[in-house]
């Protein structure tokens, strides 16, 4: 397909797309030309339509396309309690479990002295704002290096209001998960974080 | 993300992409809405621009920006011998293997009466007025019920030009497959095609 230039761009653009390698791209772009010039249409539009309209929540940072999420913006839920995630998809996958009824601040990111990711690049000043009438700050970032360090910044940086309550998500064997299989790290904070029955 | 419309969109346009599920259409949604504005403009437009410069060689039927495709425009290849497939990737498949040196004719589908695809919805016509000087054809439509259905009617087609060499693909084991794990189809194939060492 040597001098197909216009097809070797469009493959190259959707091999940046996560997931998507040198293969999956060619078929991609296969596909997208066998298909009516509308249905292509509505996808570069949608592309386009969600990367202008869709911006971060005034309040939480999550992604929305209006001032406020749809979060935020439900009366129904618990404003005394906020789950700090790191990512908006991080909401998503809380959203699913169709369990938790308190609110989100999304940090868009994690502490990462490796990457030069500090304190102040992250949402955290914003999380500061929003402590009055809070009861509960539950620290949801990831369990991975940069999310234990920010989930430590942010836990001394509340100790200055006594009476939030902080807590941490807990750590664990995963359910359906095999003992043997597990790491030993997990297997301690699992031990550790043992309930009685 | 109940009322977030413009990223609900995007994700269900993702997922009609081929090899695309949900999840994977909510990862490429958020990867996209995570990256500068010029990097997502440039792949809805090379999304539009491909669909719009990209169309059929006048000739073999591959996709081509040009009036020709690259192949049918190349003098160093053989225009005696013309490989049938089904669909452009099935040229970039045979063009990866770089031994093929003639050209090829791409039929945009196979018969299938269960779709209600008959001989006239592909490019068979089109072959029949590109044999002048062709020597042998060469029907590499897929090895499933569609191909072979379509290869016979293109091979009894090519009866009545006594002159020309009409030869299907080798069926047989893939290489590095394993005897254990092929069909009986195919190791019936494979021993009636058996060659001498």
């Amino acid at each position: 397909m040597s001098n197909i230039d216009a097809f070797s761009r469009l493959c190259a653009q959707l091999s940046k797309l996560p997931g998507v390698g040198r293969k999956s791209a060619q078929r991609m772009a296969y596909y997208l030309l066998s298909q009516p010039g509308e249905q292509v249409e509505a996808l570069a539009e949608a592309i386009l339509q969600a990367k202008s309209t869709v911006h971060e929540c005034r309040l939480c940072g999550n992604y929305t396309d209006h001032d406020l999420c749809s979060i935020c913006a439900d009366d129904r839920r618990d404003s005394s309690t906020l789950c700090v995630v790191r990512d908006p998809r991080d909401v998503s996958a809380l959203e699913r479990m169709r369990d938790y009824n308190g609110k989100y601040h999304v940090l868009h990111g994690a502490i990462s002295p490796m990457e030069g990711i500090g304190p102040d690049d992250i949402r955290i000043k914003e999380l500061l704002t929003r402590l009055d009438g809070v009861q509960e700050v539950i620290l949801a970032t990831n369990p991975d290096i940069e999310g234990e360090a920010t989930a430590a910044y942010i836990a001394r940086l509340l100790k200055s209001f006594p009476d939030l309550k902080v807590t941490r998500i807990a750590h664990g064997v995963p359910v359906g998960g095999d003992l043997e299989y597990t790491d030993e790290v997990t297997l301690s904070r699992a031990l550790r974080g043992r309930t009685e029955v």
